[in-house]
């Protein structure tokens, strides 16, 4: 059966489906969600002959004039010149205000997209069919769209919530090793700041989860989808708690961005992120050791932590501060409490946070 | 003393400060509404060197660090060029998610601006300082941003409102008389739709207006504020009675795009658009004819109709249905019932709108 989430957000609430083979019987569920029959799906080459052409079917089963947008992957091309290429072909096909426009891609396709639909005629219905783990667990929800800008990630984008995303975890076995587990780092992030249980069965479970056991991923995924849904439903434009999902993020964003964003997936990123963030806690003394140690031990068995680099301390720690979280040169940071709760702390003196991360420095040397 | 109007959207209300001379004395008052102390003023050159240099004292005396960004004027630079460069410009200057962007400018400039502030890290605040009496009334209310596209007319955009609006009714001398009048167009467009007592206010009052009398213009210009604030304040998104404000628009519109942007301002655009309008409600039985005529009779009045080269019937036509405000073919029009209420019609049959029109141009041929 379809699980059904609701992400609520007043009349912007829009809601989660999960199911596998999913996106074969997407038609009706898209009806719903657009006031005209006129679509247009944007979706790389490759997805689209994957999954995109069995989607379009249902699409047009459905009752839809269906056209593809195709564009190419990767996020060197999640920049103006592809979000004003979707925006020229959405114009010359003709979309009115009452059509829709669909993702079927990524986190990076589902970020542009989306940003396009918001800005096709100041808005119109957008459906989000995310394709990585990654995506089903965290773009899909919350309505941030971006592309980077000025060497900056995400630096011009805004909030628009989609009107329905629909998740289908069968089109993850498609998934390189690498991109899936940027998705588990998320998954394992939702544990840390809000579900012990959560992180309780990724840790006893870690081989069904990498080997992608189709029993098991929906009701991750959808537990996953829920946190992050109760968090955006309270707190839409991240002004409070929504703060809480940047947990390791702050170090994450500026290690992807130190290293081009080239070397480290962002899940890998955050993986470092989150153990830097655990360390902190406890020397904080925010929590105690044991549960930092046992946030390393869990992304180390995924093996989302990998030797890297040796990275300038002063450029990395620099980088903190120039995230988006920085206000007025002050970076926020998410600590641990204990497994299923975090806190956000705003003013840790630099220079704590300058030794945390030295000391950090040297024991990721050691990592296999 | 200040007028002051909220414009009321609950988590996004803000308020229109209107008085001669308010520039000069703004800082105070963009320090209720930027969270910190950096900000960013887009304008043009002239306009920075006419009212910008006081306005940046202003808000260095209030503790402002502020920097301009010079931009050039005129639709035809409202496209993503520009916007990509104010962006760069925000990037470079280091702003932050608590600063500021503020404008000063008219309706191309304040749309543009924006937009950037609503896309740069997924908006920061903003604060309008509208330099035309086109924008006082109309632009610097509801929250609407937009670039050109595609050859359409504010195609890319989205919502977004400022945080506070600065209206100087001073600066409107340096006006050329056709832009004065562009605004004059929408200000009597606020008293059709609403208020048959400002609409009588401007018909007894021509020649004081046309010569700009400081004594006159800043209450118009508040009742006219007043009026579209109450629309937007119940209809944020154009979904219901927002629509009202599109009076004249749909032929205006076409027309605008017809003569390429250049022949014709959008006031004038849109006084030949509520000429049309106002025959089409008589014909229609929507008015009785004298109430069609006491608005064709003060829009040439005040000159806003000028004879115009005839245009091609079969192209305005299709154009009309081009409007961002057609849904699925059908045209939304606005009718007058009487002075001060108007009505939307949405089936109007296609031959009786060109048949009216077939006639309008043969009227507007005999203008002076």
């Amino acid at each position: 059966l379809t699980k059904v989430i609701l992400v609520k957000l007043r009349d912007r609430s829009y809601p989660l489906y999960i199911r596998a083979d999913l996106l074969k019987q997407a038609g009706p569920l898209i009806r719903k969600a657009v006031p005209s029959r006129k679509v247009a799906l944007v979706s790389t080459s490759f997805l689209f002959k994957t999954y995109g052409r069995s989607l379009m079917k249902s699409l047009q089963s459905s009752g839809f004039c269906a056209d593809p947008i195709l564009v190419p992957d990767g996020e060197i091309h999640k920049n103006e010149k592809t979000l004003f290429n979707i925006l020229q072909k959405t114009a010359s096909l003709r979309l009115q205000r009452d059509s829709g426009l669909i993702s079927l891609g990524g986190g990076v396709l589902c970020d542009l997209a989306g940003l396009a639909a918001a800005l096709y005629m100041r808005g119109i219905a957008y459906v989000q069919c995310p394709t990585t783990l990654l995506a089903q667990v965290d773009a899909s929800i919350g309505g941030k769209t971006a592309i980077d800008f000025y060497g900056i990630k995400n630096l011009v984008g805004c909030f628009y919530q989609p009107k329905a995303v629909l998740i289908d975890p069968s089109v993850l076995v498609t998934l390189s090793e690498r991109h899936f587990k940027t998705g588990l780092a998320e998954l394992i992030k939702h544990g840390i700041i809000q579900d012990e249980r959560l992180f309780r069965k990724i840790e006893n479970n870690t081989d069904a989860i990498l080997s992608r056991d189709l029993n098991l991923l929906p009701g991750l995924i959808a537990r996953s989808c829920e946190i992050k849904a109760g968090i955006v439903s309270e707190d839409e434009r991240e002004v409070g708690k929504r703060a809480w999902l940047n947990y390791g993020h702050t170090l994450g964003h500026a290690l992807e961005s130190y290293y081009g964003y080239r070397l480290l997936t962002h899940g890998e990123a955050i993986a470092y992120g989150m153990c830097f963030a655990a360390k902190l806690s406890a020397h904080l003394g925010v929590c105690s050791p044991s549960i930092a140690q046992r946030q390393v031990r869990l992304l180390k068995q995924v093996k989302l932590l990998r030797k890297i680099p040796r990275f300038n301390l002063e450029i990395v720690f620099r980088k903190m501060f120039l995230d988006k979280k920085a206000r007025s040169g002050r970076i926020l940071f998410i600590l641990t409490r204990k497994l299923g709760l975090v806190t956000i702390k705003k003013n840790i003196p630099s220079s704590t946070i300058f030794s945390v991360l030295t000391q950090f420095q040297s024991e990721t040397r050691k990592m296999p």
